[in-house]
């Protein structure tokens, strides 16, 4: 059996790309990603799936319709499906995210910072 | 709508028993839970579902029957489902727990360590 132990700033340390989630663990149908972040991504929902964000390092801001939310390294917060959400970050952010194996990263709006992530990092 | 921002050490600074898991937030099926450890648990394994462990503070052991996987801040490990598992700390741990709503934490064991945890915190 493999007792691989994951080192998230280990992990985040492989790569250097933003709005580039790679897959470092996998929870029955559930995956575990860490992602670089910074600037503004896209707005966007997923209608069928509530997506966990862990903040590591920096400041992540998620804008939605009726409010932001601000995460601090040690920090979640969880979006619920089918809430607009838009991620942005002054400086670099470093995050955990949780979701259902197959979720895309740009939910319903698509579009140029679509991410492909199938393998383990 | 509620954007609680879900702060983990704010959450784990609320209680103080050890091995009695809280929810501190809700992924589709999946709880978030927060725990702290001192000792050694039962031996145990979860027929139905992998576990994921991220340690936050101190370093846990997760003893398996062919070996052990020592975890420290910032690692986390996913223990497949059905593999006998029994966390050991000589220090207090504090740790993130994930897995689906309804799980045990004493598997297949029970005993008196079988907590209740159905409130978020």
């Amino acid at each position: 059996m493999d007792h691989e132990v994951v080192d998230i700033a280990g992990k985040l340390s492989l790569f250097s790309e933003h709005w580039s989630p790679k897959v470092v663990a996998r929870l029955n149908d559930y995956e575990i990603k860490v992602v670089k972040v910074q600037g503004e991504f896209v707005w966007h929902a997923h209608e069928e799936t509530d997506e966990l964000f862990l903040v590591v390092h920096g400041t992540l801001t998620i804008q939605l319709r009726d409010g932001d939310v601000v995460l601090r390294p040690g920090q979640m917060f969880v979006v619920p499906r089918g809430v607009e959400h838009c991620p942005i970050a002054e400086g670099e952010v470093h995050a955990v995210l949780i979701e259902p194996t197959g979720v895309v990263n740009t939910g319903n709006a698509g579009g140029p910072l679509t991410a492909a992530y199938d393998a383990l990092l």
